[in-house]
C-alpha cells in the first residue's frame, strides 16, 4: 500500500502546459473592438474536436460539490477530443491531471485549484478526474467532441494505491 | 423619418429559432453521468464552424454597458460561421437581431432580453447587434469561427430610420 496526500496547488500556466490550457484574462492582452464597446480576449484554448469527423459540443455540466480530503478513485481520458470546463460561477473547483499516456501512472497525478475565474481545457488525451466541485453543486459550460468512436477511455487506482486530496 | 420604439421581449426559444439557439437549461432533460456526480445538459446550441476550413475559437468579450433607450445605429453578421455567447455573470442582456439576407431590413429588427441565466447562439448569416450588457461591464464566453475568409458584414441604418430599444 502507497498512501499519498496531495496537496493542490494553485492552477497555473507553466505548470499545466503539459495537461491542458488555463482560460484566464488575467495575464492576456485583448483586442478592442464594436467600435470601443468591447474588449475581445482572443483565442484562449486550443479547441481540438475535429478528428475522425468530430464536431464541437457545447453543454453545461451541473456537478455534485465533493468534500476535503478526497478520495481518489478513478481518472478518465477523451483520446479524440479535448474538454473545456469553463466555471457559471465565480468558486474554486479542483483539478486532477496525469500525463497523457496509454496506462495512468497514480505516482505522477497532479492536484491544482481554480482562482475561481479561471477555465481549464483538456489536451486530448490528458488524463484528468471529472469535475470536482467544491461547497455546492456548480455548473459549467462544457465544449467538447461529438461523433462516432469511442472518446472515453476510465482507469481506476489500484486497492493498493490510495491518494487524497487535502 | 420612420421612428420605431422596441421593447424587447423575454427571450424565448420559439421566437428566436429563426435566428439561433437559446441556451437554457430550465426545459431540458439531462443526462446522468460520473457515477451520478454530473448531470449533462446535452448539446445546447449548434456550433457550426466549419465552413471554408474554419475552427472553433474560444474566447472571452469583456463589454461595456448601454443604457435604455438604446439608439440602434449598426448590425452586423457572419456569413461563415455561428457565434455563441454564454453570460459569465447572472445579469440580462439585451439582444438584436433580424432575418438573414443580404441586406438589412430595419423593420424586420426583433428586441429581447435574457432571464440572467440564458445565453444565445446566432446562427450563421442572422443579422445581431454586437453584445450589449446592461448596468455593469460584463463578460461572455464566445464560440465563433477561426479561419480564413471575411467573416463580418456590417450594415448601418440609414439616417432616416430611427430605432430606440426602450
Amino acid at each position: 500500500m502507497t498512501a499519498t496526500r496531495l496537496t493542490p496547488v494553485a492552477l497555473n500556466r507553466a505548470e499545466f502546459s503539459a495537461f491542458g490550457d488555463v482560460i484566464d484574462i488575467a495575464d492576456q492582452q485583448p483586442l478592442t473592438i464594436n467600435y470601443g464597446q468591447t474588449l475581445r480576449y482572443d483565442d484562449l484554448a486550443h479547441i481540438d474536436v475535429a478528428e475522425q469527423g468530430g464536431r464541437p459540443v457545447l453543454s453545461i455540466f451541473r456537478s455534485k460539490p465533493v468534500s476535503l480530503p478526497f478520495h481518489v478513485e478513478v481518472l478518465e481520458y477523451h483520446p479524440l477530443g479535448s474538454q473545456t470546463f469553463m466555471p457559471l460561477h465565480d468558486r474554486p473547483f479542483l483539478v486532477l491531471v496525469a500525463p497523457p499516456g496509454p496506462v495512468l501512472e497514480p505516482a505522477m497525478i497532479c492536484a491544482f485549484i481554480t482562482n475561481g475565474m479561471q477555465g481549464v481545457s483538456y489536451h486530448k488525451g490528458t488524463w484528468h478526474h471529472y469535475q470536482l466541485s467544491l461547497e455546492m453543486e456548480s455548473d459549467y459550460l462544457v465544449i467538447d467532441r461529438g461523433g462516432a468512436g469511442d472518446n472515453c477511455v476510465e482507469s481506476r487506482l489500484d486497492n493498493d494505491v490510495w491518494i487524497d486530496v487535502i
